[in-house]
Protein backbone atom coordinates (compact mmCIF):
# COMPACT_ATOMS: atom_id res chain seq x y z
CA UNK A 1 0.00 0.00 0.00
CA UNK A 2 1.28 3.37 -0.58
CA UNK A 3 0.96 6.46 1.91
CA UNK A 4 -2.50 7.48 1.48
CA UNK A 5 -2.24 11.38 -0.18
CA UNK A 6 1.60 11.29 -0.46
CA UNK A 7 2.20 9.57 -3.39
CA UNK A 8 2.08 12.17 -7.12
CA UNK A 9 1.01 10.74 -10.32
CA UNK A 10 1.50 12.28 -13.59
CA UNK A 11 -1.98 11.81 -15.93
CA UNK A 12 -2.15 12.44 -19.32
CA UNK A 13 -4.93 13.93 -20.52
CA UNK A 14 -6.59 14.44 -23.57
CA UNK A 15 -9.75 15.65 -23.33
CA UNK A 16 -11.27 12.64 -23.94
CA UNK A 17 -13.49 9.78 -22.36
CA UNK A 18 -10.50 7.50 -21.54
CA UNK A 19 -8.23 9.77 -20.13
CA UNK A 20 -11.24 11.38 -18.25
CA UNK A 21 -12.26 7.94 -16.45
CA UNK A 22 -8.17 7.24 -15.89
CA UNK A 23 -7.84 10.85 -13.87
CA UNK A 24 -11.08 9.96 -11.93
CA UNK A 25 -9.63 6.61 -11.22
CA UNK A 26 -5.89 7.70 -10.24
CA UNK A 27 -7.59 10.45 -8.03
CA UNK A 28 -9.93 7.85 -6.25
CA UNK A 29 -6.59 5.76 -5.58
CA UNK A 30 -5.54 9.38 -3.50
CA UNK A 31 -2.92 9.80 -5.62
CA UNK A 32 -1.96 13.78 -6.09
CA UNK A 33 -2.88 13.88 -9.55
CA UNK A 34 -0.53 16.66 -12.14
CA UNK A 35 -2.42 16.26 -15.44
CA UNK A 36 -0.51 17.17 -18.22
CA UNK A 37 -2.08 17.57 -21.78
CA UNK A 38 0.01 18.18 -25.48
CA UNK A 39 -0.63 21.41 -27.98
CA UNK A 40 0.88 19.00 -30.60
CA UNK A 41 -0.35 20.54 -33.69
CA UNK A 42 -3.66 18.52 -33.91
CA UNK A 43 -6.69 19.79 -35.93
CA UNK A 44 -8.30 21.25 -33.38
CA UNK A 45 -8.08 23.04 -30.04
CA UNK A 46 -11.82 22.05 -28.50
CA UNK A 47 -10.17 18.59 -26.46
CA UNK A 48 -7.56 21.20 -25.26
CA UNK A 49 -10.07 23.08 -23.47
CA UNK A 50 -12.02 19.93 -22.50
CA UNK A 51 -8.75 18.77 -20.68
CA UNK A 52 -8.65 22.04 -18.11
CA UNK A 53 -11.89 21.72 -17.60
CA UNK A 54 -11.76 18.05 -16.55
CA UNK A 55 -8.48 18.48 -14.80
CA UNK A 56 -10.66 21.37 -12.95
CA UNK A 57 -13.62 19.17 -12.30
CA UNK A 58 -11.50 16.43 -11.32
CA UNK A 59 -9.15 18.12 -8.90
CA UNK A 60 -5.48 18.08 -9.92
CA UNK A 61 -2.76 19.73 -7.80
CA UNK A 62 -1.92 21.42 -11.03
CA UNK A 63 -2.27 21.09 -15.07
CA UNK A 64 -0.21 21.52 -17.53
CA UNK A 65 -0.32 22.00 -21.32
CA UNK A 66 3.18 21.01 -23.04
CA UNK A 67 3.65 23.01 -27.13
CA UNK A 68 5.01 20.44 -29.24
CA UNK A 69 4.49 20.99 -32.96
CA UNK A 70 4.47 17.17 -33.97
CA UNK A 71 2.95 18.42 -37.33
CA UNK A 72 6.61 19.41 -38.22
CA UNK A 73 7.23 15.73 -38.39
CA UNK A 74 3.62 15.26 -40.31
CA UNK A 75 2.74 11.75 -41.56
CA UNK A 76 -0.73 11.09 -39.38
CA UNK A 77 -4.79 12.87 -40.56
CA UNK A 78 -4.69 13.94 -37.06
CA UNK A 79 -1.82 16.39 -37.64
CA UNK A 80 -1.14 17.09 -41.45
CA UNK A 81 -4.60 18.57 -43.07
CA UNK A 82 -3.69 17.25 -46.54
CA UNK A 83 -4.57 13.68 -45.01
CA UNK A 84 -8.34 12.95 -44.47
CA UNK A 85 -9.72 11.72 -41.56
CA UNK A 86 -11.51 8.45 -42.44
CA UNK A 87 -15.36 8.19 -41.98
CA UNK A 88 -15.54 4.13 -42.55
CA UNK A 89 -14.34 1.50 -40.51
CA UNK A 90 -10.34 0.52 -41.41
CA UNK A 91 -8.27 -2.70 -40.98
CA UNK A 92 -4.57 -2.67 -39.65
CA UNK A 93 -2.87 0.97 -38.82
CA UNK A 94 -5.19 3.68 -39.48
CA UNK A 95 -4.41 6.98 -40.90
CA UNK A 96 -5.21 8.29 -37.38
CA UNK A 97 -2.13 7.19 -35.92
CA UNK A 98 0.00 9.50 -34.66
CA UNK A 99 3.77 8.07 -35.98
CA UNK A 100 5.17 7.44 -32.02
CA UNK A 101 2.81 9.34 -29.90
CA UNK A 102 2.20 7.61 -26.84
CA UNK A 103 6.01 7.35 -26.62
CA UNK A 104 6.31 10.75 -26.92
CA UNK A 105 3.82 12.21 -24.28
CA UNK A 106 5.04 9.13 -22.02
CA UNK A 107 8.64 10.71 -22.39
CA UNK A 108 7.58 13.85 -21.78
CA UNK A 109 5.50 13.04 -18.71
CA UNK A 110 8.65 11.05 -17.51
CA UNK A 111 10.33 14.20 -17.18
CA UNK A 112 7.28 16.04 -15.61
CA UNK A 113 7.44 12.68 -13.29
CA UNK A 114 11.48 13.34 -12.16
CA UNK A 115 10.62 17.16 -11.62
CA UNK A 116 7.77 16.26 -9.23
CA UNK A 117 10.07 13.25 -8.20
CA UNK A 118 6.47 11.12 -9.02
CA UNK A 119 6.80 7.68 -9.60
CA UNK A 120 3.59 6.52 -11.31
CA UNK A 121 2.05 7.56 -14.76
CA UNK A 122 -1.46 7.26 -16.00
CA UNK A 123 -1.95 6.66 -19.60
CA UNK A 124 -5.88 5.90 -20.83
CA UNK A 125 -4.67 3.30 -23.73
CA UNK A 126 -6.79 0.59 -24.36
CA UNK A 127 -5.94 -2.76 -25.81
CA UNK A 128 -9.68 -3.63 -26.99
CA UNK A 129 -10.25 -1.09 -28.97
CA UNK A 130 -7.11 0.25 -30.04
CA UNK A 131 -7.24 0.11 -33.58
CA UNK A 132 -4.35 -1.55 -34.43
CA UNK A 133 -2.30 1.15 -32.81
CA UNK A 134 0.83 -0.39 -31.80
CA UNK A 135 1.86 1.31 -28.66
CA UNK A 136 -1.41 0.28 -26.53
CA UNK A 137 -0.56 -2.70 -26.65
CA UNK A 138 0.77 -4.57 -23.54
CA UNK A 139 4.20 -5.37 -24.28
CA UNK A 140 5.09 -1.93 -25.37
CA UNK A 141 3.87 -0.17 -22.04
CA UNK A 142 5.89 -2.98 -20.34
CA UNK A 143 8.81 -2.12 -22.69
CA UNK A 144 8.66 1.39 -22.09
CA UNK A 145 8.62 1.40 -18.11
CA UNK A 146 11.34 -0.81 -18.20
CA UNK A 147 13.42 1.80 -20.55
CA UNK A 148 11.99 4.34 -18.16
CA UNK A 149 13.97 2.94 -15.10
CA UNK A 150 17.21 3.20 -16.82
CA UNK A 151 16.53 6.60 -17.99
CA UNK A 152 15.72 8.41 -14.60
CA UNK A 153 17.28 9.45 -11.55
CA UNK A 154 14.70 8.11 -9.85
CA UNK A 155 15.50 4.52 -11.64
CA UNK A 156 19.22 4.94 -10.88
CA UNK A 157 18.08 5.61 -6.89
CA UNK A 158 15.85 2.76 -7.02
CA UNK A 159 12.91 4.40 -6.69
CA UNK A 160 11.23 2.38 -9.52
CA UNK A 161 8.16 4.35 -11.96
CA UNK A 162 5.39 2.46 -12.81
CA UNK A 163 3.40 3.22 -15.72
CA UNK A 164 -0.68 2.53 -15.03
CA UNK A 165 -2.65 1.33 -17.72
CA UNK A 166 -6.42 0.66 -16.14
CA UNK A 167 -7.95 0.63 -19.48
CA UNK A 168 -5.77 -1.34 -20.99
CA UNK A 169 -7.79 -4.38 -20.85
CA UNK A 170 -11.49 -2.74 -20.72
CA UNK A 171 -14.01 -2.47 -23.24
CA UNK A 172 -15.34 0.92 -24.33
CA UNK A 173 -18.99 0.36 -22.18
CA UNK A 174 -16.62 -0.74 -19.56
CA UNK A 175 -14.63 2.32 -19.12
CA UNK A 176 -18.14 4.25 -19.15
CA UNK A 177 -19.63 2.15 -16.51
CA UNK A 178 -16.30 2.84 -14.58
CA UNK A 179 -16.43 6.67 -15.14
CA UNK A 180 -20.17 6.97 -14.66
CA UNK A 181 -19.71 5.31 -10.97
CA UNK A 182 -16.79 7.82 -10.15
CA UNK A 183 -18.87 10.64 -11.42
CA UNK A 184 -17.49 11.68 -14.62
CA UNK A 185 -18.84 13.84 -16.68
CA UNK A 186 -18.71 13.09 -20.09
CA UNK A 187 -20.86 15.66 -21.70
CA UNK A 188 -17.14 17.42 -21.01
CA UNK A 189 -15.37 15.07 -22.45
CA UNK A 190 -13.92 15.05 -26.88
CA UNK A 191 -13.44 12.41 -28.30
CA UNK A 192 -14.20 13.14 -32.08
CA UNK A 193 -10.72 13.07 -34.54
CA UNK A 194 -12.80 16.62 -36.31
CA UNK A 195 -14.40 18.33 -33.25
CA UNK A 196 -15.13 21.73 -33.87
CA UNK A 197 -14.63 24.56 -32.51
CA UNK A 198 -17.20 24.30 -29.56
CA UNK A 199 -16.00 20.84 -28.87
CA UNK A 200 -19.07 19.38 -30.66
CA UNK A 201 -19.05 15.88 -32.13
CA UNK A 202 -18.98 14.83 -36.34
CA UNK A 203 -20.49 11.40 -35.58
CA UNK A 204 -19.23 9.76 -37.92
CA UNK A 205 -15.73 9.21 -37.70
CA UNK A 206 -13.85 6.20 -35.80
CA UNK A 207 -13.84 7.49 -32.36
CA UNK A 208 -17.04 8.75 -32.34
CA UNK A 209 -18.55 5.52 -33.78
CA UNK A 210 -16.44 3.86 -30.82
CA UNK A 211 -17.73 6.10 -28.13
CA UNK A 212 -21.24 6.22 -29.26
CA UNK A 213 -21.47 2.62 -29.29
CA UNK A 214 -19.98 2.49 -25.51
CA UNK A 215 -22.89 4.44 -24.22
CA UNK A 216 -25.07 1.82 -25.98
CA UNK A 217 -23.41 -1.02 -24.74
CA UNK A 218 -23.21 0.58 -21.00
CA UNK A 219 -27.18 0.68 -21.08
CA UNK A 220 -26.84 4.63 -21.15
CA UNK A 221 -30.25 6.00 -22.53
CA UNK A 222 -29.31 9.47 -23.47
CA UNK A 223 -25.26 10.20 -24.93
CA UNK A 224 -24.42 12.59 -23.02
CA UNK A 225 -21.89 14.00 -26.39
CA UNK A 226 -22.42 17.03 -27.86
CA UNK A 227 -23.16 16.39 -31.89
CA UNK A 228 -22.70 18.86 -33.92
CA UNK A 229 -25.99 20.51 -35.46
CA UNK A 230 -27.44 18.25 -38.01
CA UNK A 231 -25.27 15.13 -36.88
CA UNK A 232 -26.29 12.28 -34.78
CA UNK A 233 -28.75 13.61 -31.71
CA UNK B 1 25.56 -5.12 -45.41
CA UNK B 2 23.10 -2.37 -46.51
CA UNK B 3 22.28 -1.40 -49.87
CA UNK B 4 24.20 2.25 -50.56
CA UNK B 5 22.29 5.00 -50.86
CA UNK B 6 19.40 3.15 -50.10
CA UNK B 7 18.67 3.69 -46.14
CA UNK B 8 17.71 6.46 -44.76
CA UNK B 9 18.79 7.48 -41.17
CA UNK B 10 17.20 10.20 -38.68
CA UNK B 11 20.17 11.95 -37.05
CA UNK B 12 19.88 13.73 -34.12
CA UNK B 13 21.84 17.20 -33.91
CA UNK B 14 22.53 19.89 -31.52
CA UNK B 15 25.09 22.01 -33.14
CA UNK B 16 27.29 20.55 -30.26
CA UNK B 17 30.89 18.99 -31.68
CA UNK B 18 29.62 15.46 -30.65
CA UNK B 19 26.44 15.45 -32.81
CA UNK B 20 28.09 16.99 -35.63
CA UNK B 21 30.30 14.26 -35.43
CA UNK B 22 27.82 11.73 -35.28
CA UNK B 23 26.12 13.04 -38.59
CA UNK B 24 29.66 12.86 -40.54
CA UNK B 25 29.68 9.42 -39.25
CA UNK B 26 26.62 8.46 -40.62
CA UNK B 27 26.97 10.32 -43.85
CA UNK B 28 30.27 8.68 -44.38
CA UNK B 29 28.54 5.19 -43.92
CA UNK B 30 26.54 6.32 -47.07
CA UNK B 31 23.20 6.85 -45.10
CA UNK B 32 20.63 9.33 -46.34
CA UNK B 33 21.02 11.76 -43.79
CA UNK B 34 17.60 13.82 -42.45
CA UNK B 35 18.58 15.87 -39.30
CA UNK B 36 16.35 16.43 -36.27
CA UNK B 37 16.94 19.40 -33.78
CA UNK B 38 14.62 21.05 -31.17
CA UNK B 39 13.95 24.39 -30.06
CA UNK B 40 12.78 23.41 -26.28
CA UNK B 41 13.28 26.06 -24.65
CA UNK B 42 16.88 26.59 -24.33
CA UNK B 43 18.79 28.99 -22.94
CA UNK B 44 20.31 30.36 -26.16
CA UNK B 45 18.96 29.42 -30.04
CA UNK B 46 22.96 30.01 -30.80
CA UNK B 47 23.27 25.86 -31.17
CA UNK B 48 20.26 25.81 -32.98
CA UNK B 49 21.43 27.82 -35.81
CA UNK B 50 24.81 25.91 -36.00
CA UNK B 51 22.77 22.63 -36.03
CA UNK B 52 21.20 24.18 -39.40
CA UNK B 53 24.84 25.61 -40.96
CA UNK B 54 26.60 22.03 -39.74
CA UNK B 55 23.62 19.81 -41.38
CA UNK B 56 23.81 21.76 -44.56
CA UNK B 57 27.85 21.95 -44.73
CA UNK B 58 27.64 17.70 -44.05
CA UNK B 59 24.93 17.57 -46.21
CA UNK B 60 21.72 15.85 -45.45
CA UNK B 61 18.06 15.14 -47.25
CA UNK B 62 16.13 17.11 -44.67
CA UNK B 63 16.67 19.11 -41.52
CA UNK B 64 13.78 19.87 -39.50
CA UNK B 65 13.47 21.77 -35.93
CA UNK B 66 10.34 20.39 -33.51
CA UNK B 67 9.45 23.25 -31.14
CA UNK B 68 8.80 21.13 -27.57
CA UNK B 69 8.60 23.65 -24.52
CA UNK B 70 10.47 21.55 -22.09
CA UNK B 71 10.83 24.51 -19.94
CA UNK B 72 7.01 24.08 -19.01
CA UNK B 73 7.99 21.15 -17.08
CA UNK B 74 11.20 23.25 -15.52
CA UNK B 75 13.58 21.10 -13.27
CA UNK B 76 17.33 21.81 -15.25
CA UNK B 77 19.77 24.65 -14.99
CA UNK B 78 19.68 24.16 -19.10
CA UNK B 79 15.47 25.19 -19.26
CA UNK B 80 14.98 26.99 -16.18
CA UNK B 81 16.11 30.43 -15.62
CA UNK B 82 16.11 30.31 -11.14
CA UNK B 83 18.66 27.01 -11.77
CA UNK B 84 22.22 28.17 -12.04
CA UNK B 85 24.53 26.58 -14.05
CA UNK B 86 27.62 25.71 -12.64
CA UNK B 87 31.36 26.45 -13.42
CA UNK B 88 32.28 23.82 -10.73
CA UNK B 89 33.07 20.47 -11.74
CA UNK B 90 30.69 18.71 -9.89
CA UNK B 91 29.92 14.93 -8.72
CA UNK B 92 26.75 12.59 -9.59
CA UNK B 93 23.47 13.73 -11.88
CA UNK B 94 24.51 17.37 -12.66
CA UNK B 95 21.78 20.08 -12.52
CA UNK B 96 22.31 20.51 -16.54
CA UNK B 97 20.51 17.26 -16.63
CA UNK B 98 17.25 18.17 -18.59
CA UNK B 99 14.72 15.54 -17.07
CA UNK B 100 14.02 12.88 -19.93
CA UNK B 101 15.74 14.66 -22.77
CA UNK B 102 17.28 12.16 -24.18
CA UNK B 103 14.02 9.54 -24.21
CA UNK B 104 12.21 12.64 -25.60
CA UNK B 105 14.49 13.71 -28.24
CA UNK B 106 14.77 10.06 -29.32
CA UNK B 107 10.71 9.12 -29.38
CA UNK B 108 10.42 12.24 -31.42
CA UNK B 109 13.17 11.31 -33.98
CA UNK B 110 11.36 7.60 -33.35
CA UNK B 111 7.91 9.09 -34.96
CA UNK B 112 10.24 11.21 -37.88
CA UNK B 113 11.86 7.54 -38.33
CA UNK B 114 8.53 6.28 -39.31
CA UNK B 115 7.26 8.72 -41.72
CA UNK B 116 9.98 8.80 -43.47
CA UNK B 117 10.26 4.78 -43.29
CA UNK B 118 13.51 5.04 -41.67
CA UNK B 119 15.48 2.13 -39.43
CA UNK B 120 18.20 3.87 -38.27
CA UNK B 121 18.13 6.64 -35.75
CA UNK B 122 21.92 8.27 -34.17
CA UNK B 123 22.52 9.74 -31.54
CA UNK B 124 25.49 10.99 -29.69
CA UNK B 125 25.56 9.71 -26.35
CA UNK B 126 28.56 9.21 -24.79
CA UNK B 127 28.92 6.85 -21.82
CA UNK B 128 32.70 8.14 -21.02
CA UNK B 129 32.14 11.67 -20.74
CA UNK B 130 28.37 11.70 -19.92
CA UNK B 131 29.06 13.10 -16.09
CA UNK B 132 26.22 11.63 -14.62
CA UNK B 133 23.40 11.78 -16.86
CA UNK B 134 21.15 8.18 -16.59
CA UNK B 135 20.28 8.12 -19.88
CA UNK B 136 23.18 8.13 -21.60
CA UNK B 137 24.43 4.50 -20.58
CA UNK B 138 24.55 1.67 -22.90
CA UNK B 139 21.57 -0.15 -20.95
CA UNK B 140 19.12 2.40 -21.19
CA UNK B 141 19.97 2.56 -25.01
CA UNK B 142 19.22 -0.84 -25.46
CA UNK B 143 15.84 -0.77 -23.27
CA UNK B 144 14.95 2.45 -25.85
CA UNK B 145 15.58 0.33 -28.88
CA UNK B 146 13.75 -2.37 -27.46
CA UNK B 147 10.87 -0.26 -26.62
CA UNK B 148 10.83 1.17 -29.96
CA UNK B 149 10.47 -1.75 -32.03
CA UNK B 150 7.41 -2.57 -30.00
CA UNK B 151 6.04 1.01 -30.41
CA UNK B 152 6.12 1.05 -34.12
CA UNK B 153 4.49 -0.22 -37.66
CA UNK B 154 8.22 -0.93 -38.43
CA UNK B 155 9.02 -2.71 -35.38
CA UNK B 156 5.08 -4.56 -36.02
CA UNK B 157 6.40 -5.74 -39.93
CA UNK B 158 9.45 -6.97 -38.61
CA UNK B 159 11.46 -3.81 -39.73
CA UNK B 160 13.92 -3.81 -37.00
CA UNK B 161 14.91 -0.21 -35.94
CA UNK B 162 18.11 0.24 -34.54
CA UNK B 163 19.58 3.09 -32.54
CA UNK B 164 22.85 4.33 -33.36
CA UNK B 165 25.10 4.88 -30.60
CA UNK B 166 28.84 5.42 -32.67
CA UNK B 167 30.44 7.77 -30.15
CA UNK B 168 29.27 5.93 -26.61
CA UNK B 169 32.62 4.30 -25.82
CA UNK B 170 34.83 7.23 -27.13
CA UNK B 171 36.57 9.66 -25.33
CA UNK B 172 36.37 13.41 -26.36
CA UNK B 173 39.85 13.14 -27.63
CA UNK B 174 38.65 10.28 -29.68
CA UNK B 175 35.45 12.11 -30.81
CA UNK B 176 37.47 15.03 -32.27
CA UNK B 177 40.18 12.47 -34.11
CA UNK B 178 37.89 11.05 -35.81
CA UNK B 179 35.56 14.29 -36.89
CA UNK B 180 38.92 15.77 -38.00
CA UNK B 181 39.91 12.81 -40.00
CA UNK B 182 35.47 12.86 -41.76
CA UNK B 183 36.58 16.70 -42.04
CA UNK B 184 34.09 18.28 -39.26
CA UNK B 185 34.64 22.20 -39.18
CA UNK B 186 34.55 22.82 -34.98
CA UNK B 187 34.71 26.20 -35.22
CA UNK B 188 30.83 25.94 -36.43
CA UNK B 189 29.43 24.17 -33.61
CA UNK B 190 28.52 25.23 -30.39
CA UNK B 191 29.08 23.03 -27.23
CA UNK B 192 28.85 25.98 -24.34
CA UNK B 193 26.04 25.53 -21.84
CA UNK B 194 26.14 29.19 -21.91
CA UNK B 195 27.22 30.56 -25.24
CA UNK B 196 26.02 34.20 -25.96
CA UNK B 197 23.76 34.78 -29.17
CA UNK B 198 26.98 34.77 -31.92
CA UNK B 199 27.59 31.19 -30.60
CA UNK B 200 30.57 32.15 -28.70
CA UNK B 201 31.64 30.16 -25.32
CA UNK B 202 31.98 31.30 -21.71
CA UNK B 203 34.95 28.77 -21.57
CA UNK B 204 33.84 27.56 -17.82
CA UNK B 205 31.05 25.19 -17.63
CA UNK B 206 31.05 21.85 -17.48
CA UNK B 207 30.77 21.38 -21.05
CA UNK B 208 33.38 24.04 -22.13
CA UNK B 209 36.13 21.94 -19.87
CA UNK B 210 35.70 18.71 -21.55
CA UNK B 211 35.68 20.27 -25.28
CA UNK B 212 38.93 22.17 -24.18
CA UNK B 213 40.59 19.24 -22.87
CA UNK B 214 39.19 16.78 -25.89
CA UNK B 215 41.15 19.25 -28.17
CA UNK B 216 44.33 19.42 -25.92
CA UNK B 217 44.11 15.50 -24.90
CA UNK B 218 43.60 15.40 -29.37
CA UNK B 219 46.80 17.20 -29.68
CA UNK B 220 44.93 20.00 -31.83
CA UNK B 221 47.52 22.99 -31.44
CA UNK B 222 45.09 25.54 -32.05
CA UNK B 223 41.41 25.19 -29.90
CA UNK B 224 39.04 26.12 -32.92
CA UNK B 225 36.30 27.04 -30.65
CA UNK B 226 35.00 30.75 -30.50
CA UNK B 227 34.93 31.68 -27.23
CA UNK B 228 33.45 35.32 -25.89
CA UNK B 229 35.66 38.26 -25.83
CA UNK B 230 37.84 38.62 -22.63
CA UNK B 231 37.00 34.54 -21.93
CA UNK B 232 39.21 31.63 -23.13
CA UNK B 233 41.09 32.48 -26.41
Amino acid sequence: MKNVGVERAVVLVSGGLDSATVLAMAKTQTYDCYSLAFDYGQRHHSELAAAEIIAGNIGVMAHKVVKLDLSTIGGSALTDDTIAVPTEASTGIPVTYVPARNTVFLSIALGWAEVLQARHIFIGVNAVDYSGYPDCRPAYIAAFQHMANLATKAGIEGNTITIHTPLINLSKADIIRQGLILGVDYSKTVSCYQADEAGRACGMCDSCRLRRDGFVQAGVEIDPTRYQPGKMQ
